[in-house]
């Protein structure tokens, strides 16, 4: 007899998310993951942090502890945020496998099936991958150059009941967009009229490349509808798997429950690894070394596209965090062109729109990653790239469109 | 306005989880924890390991991988598996945020709202924690000394749509029982008859104190119907946070994408140390330590209850693992005498059998666990329990009831 299932695996099953992350021939430059630098992963400060955290007597460490995670974490975490913009207090704050899994435990705190969920379209893959194990009615709201479109919201807002908004303000993955200040205000505003909560999720926050940061939306908060997430893959080590949430109380006390239902607690080896990391180190001086070296990533990558690439291709120029997204004529199948030709003729890959729109309705553009391959490569790339695209043009004949689906 | 949760949320915040794991008075001595003891984690050896995980040339165990997990540990575990009579392959096992996770993982396989799940009465709380979050409805099979009730289970499949099992086999949590291998043999038919899917829990497995253990009912499954849970919480340390699940391909996979939309993949830099450690360390003799101990502690918490408790109170004798199922005569609620006496006049606790029912209908029970306290700490904190429970059986006058839920 055939196995019988939960309705949402034909859904989730499709999410194409391990093919991002896929191993691939050591040819290809690959602007798919969104993967950091690994020559700068601090190495030697963690091989000390985590012996350290096996000399100190007892056997503390090793054991169970609870599902809000280790309190000295917490509260150098909680002060990090203040530092930057984020209100938080460390008994507010839960320490995460991963913002992935704050994500998820948000979406299991508000959605029953069914209920309305609206996200930047384009969003983050594996924000789909976890909101599809709930079965949300999606609404698309389309993200322009200064972050997504609340004019559109409204209007979606007028004729749809939504729970729960999800958004990416600084540094959007995968269009690496800031939503102004105007449009934060604006979108808290919209929360308090029509009663949803609003999921910010913030890994690229502290990786501003113009040294300038808007108020994050917890900050705008006056009535507890804004849950922030946030994590040390990006800033620190994504092996880790450390991230974390923070809520104010009604909120955060069921999300501590359902932390304990799906995964008991994060890793005490870890959180103490990571602590004593801190105890140990200057962060915010290891943030500024990344910030410079993928500011010049990120200007590589710019200045090869404007060398390379022919006028119908379209980019934007973000000012911090991973990404840059490319826009190709309509006519062009970004996700065709990466499996026909880009990886087996170009030996080059980035992430196809498609899969980044819950309706799967776009495919003339790219997210290109510029954070984990070098100068060189990044150069390299972006010509193979740019020989395959305009080799397709030459068959297109019209030109078109708008950098953002506005 | 109020702010709108997800149905899911009214039951599991009534979890207790949190309560169990608890930080507690100096003076209290917990028989209530399933904590392992500490002394037996092998800090100096997993010292080394998590060092020498940072000498290897290169960073890429601080980048991302993927949601199977590191590959050399899955087949150390595979080979684990297959010595220790659970048949498994290491591309058919993926490693897991501990055992809990991989509860919660096919519980999101399997289970739509309303579908029928039936579970062990009692179980392991923090499965119905996480199981409460899918919204199942519940069917109780009752447990007797040789395992669940395959009668019961098989009038309520007559009666009822089951689409998923949930059943520790080996040294059951919470009552210490071993499901015998005739019942095991029922289980499996039943499952392929009436077409359910059977999630074995195995933490305790090689926790066996008499030397015997059963085929794992994987072992005995011929269509795939079985998925089976492990972790090194138990016979490694909770702290690293670190379990796995083997199931056949069709759910494997399926189980590998809900991984990623959960928290895309397990720690590196944990699945490295105890790679490592594996190599540097024999598990299996490490594992005879702990037998060796918690066969001293079993005895001497058994001792207590021989010499101690008055005749009304019922207990078993486990051959493995970390409970001992303590029984009282129906009038005495062990929830209401643990919170109103136990506590504050006993420095005692325990886990009161209420919440360990999904129907949460039997009071007159408790979970003790005797791996986490000393020897003396044993005998004493079994005769402050005895001490109480003979002054309140002083007022109960009828005598009673069986050791199981027959």
């Amino acid at each position: 007899m055939e196995k019988r299932l939960a309705r949402r695996v034909s859904r989730t099953a499709q999410s194409g998310l391990g093919n991002v992350f896929a191993a691939s021939n050591p040819n290809l430059i690959s602007f798919a993951a969104g993967f950091p630098a690994e020559d700068l992963f601090p190495k030697a400060a963690l091989k000390k942090a985590f012996s350290d955290i096996f000399d100190r007597p007892g056997n503390d460490t090793l054991q169970y502890h609870d599902s809000l995670g280790l309190k000295s974490l917490r509260e150098k975490i909680a002060r990090h945020l203040n530092q930057t913009g984020t209100p938080a207090h460390a008994d507010q704050l839960m320490l995460t496998q991963g913002a992935q899994q704050g994500i998820d435990l948000v979406a299991r705190l508000v959605l029953d099936p069914g209920d309305g969920l609206a996200v930047e379209a384009p969003t983050y893959i594996g924000a789909l991958a976890s909101f599809d194990a709930y079965e949300p009615t999606y609404y698309e709201i389309p993200v322009a150059a200064d972050g997504l479109d609340t004019t559109q919201l409204q209007k979606t807002l007028l004729q749809h009941d939504i729970k729960l908004l999800y958004t990416i303000p600084d540094y959007q993955n995968p269009t690496g967009t800031v939503m102004s200040l105007s449009k934060r205000q604006t979108l808290i505003q919209l929360a308090e009229r029509y009663n949803f909560i609003i999921l910010e999720d913030s890994p690229y926050r502290d990786l501003t490349y113009d040294q300038h940061t808007l108020p994050s939306l917890k900050s705008l908060d006056t009535n507890g509808r804004v849950i922030n997430l946030g994590s040390f893959s990006k800033i620190l080590a994504p092996g880790l798997r450390l991230g974390w949430l923070t809520a104010e109380t009604e909120l955060f006390d069921n999300l501590v429950e359902l932390k304990a239902g799906s995964d008991v607690e994060t890793s005490s080896v870890i959180m103490q690894g990571v602590n004593t990391y801190l105890d140990q180190n200057d962060l915010d001086a290891h943030i500024q070394v990344i910030r410079d070296s993928y500011t010049q990533k990120m200007n590589a990558m710019l200045t090869a596209l404007q060398q390379e690439m022919p006028n119908q291709i379209h980019y934007n120029t973000p000012t911090g965090g991973f990404f840059i997204w490319l826009t190709a004529p309509t006519q062009i199948d970004m996700g065709q062109l990466l499996i026909k030709r880009m990886m087996p003729e170009g030996n080059v890959s980035y992430v196809p729109a498609k899969n980044l729109f819950p309706s799967k309705q776009h495919n003339n553009a790219a997210r290109l990653n510029f954070t984990g391959q070098s100068i060189p490569n990044i150069y390299e790339g972006i010509h193979r790239m740019a020989t395959i695209l305009r080799s397709e043009l030459t068959h297109v004949e019209q030109p078109m469109y708008a950098a953002f689906n506005r």
